[in-house]
């Protein structure tokens, strides 16, 4: 294990963040080229083109593959849930981490369709965040705790990386997040999570901005803001999206909360999501705008909202697919096929 | 075989459309039921609900499956190819039928990502239908005989039905179809399909203006529109969607010139694709158009515009975690998870 995988405090994920590799050239331009002689009009299948030079690239391999696809379902509990911001009681963290491991959630059923395996790895369930109106959410150490165990959670031989989380209340402090990094409004970045409305929405948006305002003299930097206004889980994300940067294994992104997660990194290092593939666009409305943020074009929009990486699965499927089309279309030459005019 | 498999008139073709069933009451219901059991919160999991639905529906099947999705690919000359409206030679139609006989072809790989059944059918090659800025580009018999041919093609145990199409030129019949359909002008709905540019492209412009012109004293409906402006594969793809209803076999329709096809009978009988998906919007710049007009909402828009049924393929993968999540999710009772408050 790299010492670059066990960091000791925020300085070193700063450093780590600081000297990120860049995809392989030489794999993108195998790729880029053998493109260009497959049997079919040049650009023809769209972004499915641009999916496998991706792979390619972050992966270091050309052809991409795609036979070891992993998922990892990071599940933490936030004291900010005593607010009563969300539609479900806090126990439902620890009851769905149960579902995940007897196979009845949907993400179960999502990575059985596409062969993915699947990782569930709950962070001190027992052990909820301090409620953020209050102060800092995580102590440093804590941070550090759960970024370290989202790093080592990383398989090195995985084709990509699909991560998610759950955690009732977690769309509460990815909304806090995004007003901490992107300012605008606590209303602007709130929506119903897992469907409040009305006065308990109101009551929502009352703690999002209560969060940053209780915490704003230390949120210096992303990491402060994940580290006062994140949970385990998403400490956890950002851990394994570093992780898999390192180890040129490609990520998919999913909803909201992966997103906030995720966005804390790229406003320490622009650039630091650059492996990432955006897979949805979640009908969480803070999750449009925060993929405008990240400059992420989503793979596609099905007014999913479930988190628990059940977008980030789905687009396996899709990936599968661009690397088959890739790796194994005849070319023009093989098939006797004539060339554009 | 059913008597209504074998039209031999258009008239028995618009007494078939006049009497399509509906979907299953029943089907639909019991899905609809078992959705607001499953451990996730309401609507949550988005239009993968809605696909579920459909296929449940549509199938008359509750829960629906995904264990046999068929794929067919037919294929056919076009007269109109001598105008010089394709980037490529007539030629690769066949050697393209021979590319996908062979497993070479994107929609080989697409199909076995999912594992999808792949029926080629080529349809009289060596017949081009006639150049229709002549007159009619089929006789009423050649629009039956090939109507025929795609309805027979459908296997009545499938769970879904992918179509899609090759035929060099085809972009041009398709704009076509949407000219004498829907209005506007010739440019409107006239792309570059496999790659015309600059003078070519005006040049294809001014044929499917001309195809237009020339037919339009036999352009009393869409079935008419087919024959005079479609081809042989296109009316093949009419055979097989109004066959797929009457065998309770969902549809997944591909591109422009699918869904030109389409659309002939949606123009006779509004309804009538309502057994339909719309797989994906291309960027073929017509289809987008032409979705609108046929109130469809596109599962995916990934900028593909290749044809031979790739967008539809790809669908399938999203289809199967659709069933997989309805079908074999747990219920809040069976895994005792907590319900929304």
């Amino acid at each position: 294990m790299p010492d670059s995988f066990s960091p000791t405090c925020l300085d070193n994920i700063r450093a780590i963040l600081s000297d990120l590799p860049e995809p392989d050239a030489d794999a993108l331009a195998t790729t880029r080229a053998r493109d260009l002689e497959l049997t079919k009009p040049r650009g023809s299948l769209g972004r499915l083109e641009a999916f496998a030079e991706h792979l390619a690239g972050w992966q270091g391999a050309s052809p991409p593959r795609m036979d070891r696809p992993h998922c990892i379902v990071f599940a933490g509990n936030h004291g900010v849930a005593a607010q009563g911001v969300s539609a479900f009681p806090a126990e439902v963290t620890q009851q769905m981490v149960g579902n995940f491991q007897t196979g009845g959630a949907a993400i179960n059923q999502l990575c059985r369709t596409h062969g993915t395996a699947l990782d569930v790895i709950p962070i001190r369930l027992d052990h909820p965040t301090a409620d953020f109106t209050q102060g800092p959410a995580m102590s440093e150490a804590d941070t550090i705790d759960a970024f370290t165990t989202g790093m080592r959670a990383v398989n090195p031989k995985a084709s990509v990386l699909a991560l998610g989380e759950m955690g009732i209340a977690n769309t509460t402090s990815a909304a806090a997040i995004c007003l901490a990094l992107y300012g605008e409004t606590a209303e602007f970045w709130t929506g119903p999570g897992t469907g409040v409305e009305g006065a308990a929405y109101q009551n929502k948006i009352r703690v999002v901005g209560e969060g940053v305002a209780a915490n704003h003299r230390q949120l210096a930097d992303g990491l402060h803001v994940l580290r006062c206004l994140g949970g385990r889980e998403l400490a956890a994300i950002a851990g394994a999206i570093v992780a898999a940067r390192l180890l040129y294994v490609p990520v998919l992104l999913d909803g909201f909360i992966c997103s906030a997660a995720a966005a804390t990194l790229e406003s320490v290092r622009p650039g630091a999501l650059d492996h990432c593939l955006m897979a949805h666009v979640s009908a969480e409305p803070g999750h449009r705008l925060l993929v405008e943020r990240l400059k992420k074009q989503p793979m596609f929009d099905l007014g999913m909202r479930l988190g628990e990486a059940s977008g980030a699965a789905l687009a396996i499927g899709v990936l599968q697919a661009a690397v088959n089309c890739h790796a194994d279309m005849a070319t023009f030459a093989e098939a006797a096929v004539s060339g554009q005019a």
